[in-house]
């Protein structure tokens, strides 16, 4: 196969047939419960239990969900995270949603792939779900993070919110870990 | 606009006119000349001053180069490491290069964003031209970088070597921040 000249990610067809993304969500229990359905069902899809979701802030709509599409479409960088703002960025056409007032929900604390790409997504703020040690002792390697994570965000205009809906969050990881899911990143012992 | 179903990211018409993408690359100055000669490439067209190239380690074929592209194709996640293994791994059909001998070979060492994906793509190594402080101090914001970095990578199976015709890597950023090129991600004094 030659360099191919385009890249092309689709978002599955489940999604659209099975989610409510028209309905508005009204504050952040209501949008983790959307982050927190999509990792579920994306599971029951065969994938990783991880979901995530950019609203706009004020009015709760939802601008592009995402989940964990590694696997299916042969791209490492295809977390939950960087999907929904791939596809937000796409619908917006924009390489910043800073122009407007947005924000990604997700149902696990993010890795260090996507808390880095949460630096220049343009996001007003961040919501997380479980805590990086629940997903960690799930056995998923999240991979390093400074001390100081959330000022750093918080430093480019993305303050941080954790622990919303964490228990419910936090299940369908270790659900998925003693049901034997695979995971492509396991965490190795040697790895802290 | 609605939810978009698919993402499209295309590679610019230049690349396949203007570069040698067929002979391979013997060793690690070749290939970083390669790179290099992206960043300068994509700044006569427009773009950012990042290059990067994933290639086959033993023969050094170039499996699929990349560029910065955030601006032309409204995504915060293209920059040049990003667009290289995206298309690396879609050329290989695989989400994980570890499956094979490849390394990434960037112009400018990696950004926080960047760095986080280089923990999931499988690359075998990375090798990196103009250090992160040289990128800083002509006004890019790199975001945060823990101390042990290259361990971290190292202990995921990507050793790093930096410093690769370093000077001529960076002349690329000095000369593209002195005539004034745009930086959407400027660093700020409040930044360190």
């Amino acid at each position: 196969m030659q360099i191919p000249k385009r890249v092309q990610f689709e978002l599955p067809e489940w999604l659209f047939s099975e989610c409510d993304l028209q309905s508005p969500r009204a504050d952040d229990t209501a949008r983790m419960q959307l982050a927190i359905e999509l990792s579920r069902r994306n599971v029951a899809h065969g994938g990783g239990p991880f979901g995530a979701v950019v609203f706009e802030r004020e009015t709760g709509e939802v601008i592009a969900p995402g989940m964990n599409l590694v696997m299916p479409q042969n791209s490492s960088l295809l977390h939950a995270e960087v999907v929904a703002v791939m596809f937000a960025q796409t619908r917006l056409q924009t390489y910043t949603l800073a122009n407007g007032n947005y924000e990604l929900v997700t149902s696990s604390e993010p890795c260090v792939q996507c808390l880095g790409a949460c630096h220049w997504a343009g996001l007003s703020r961040l919501v997380c779900g479980a805590p990086m040690a629940l997903a960690e002792s799930a056995g998923f390697d999240e991979g390093p993070r400074s001390e100081d994570w959330k000022e750093q965000l918080a430093a480019r205009g993305t303050p941080v919110v954790t622990g919303v809906c964490a228990s419910e969050a936090g299940d369908v990881l270790l659900r998925y870990a003693a049901e034997g899911g695979f995971r492509y990143n396991a965490r190795t012992p040697a790895l802290r």
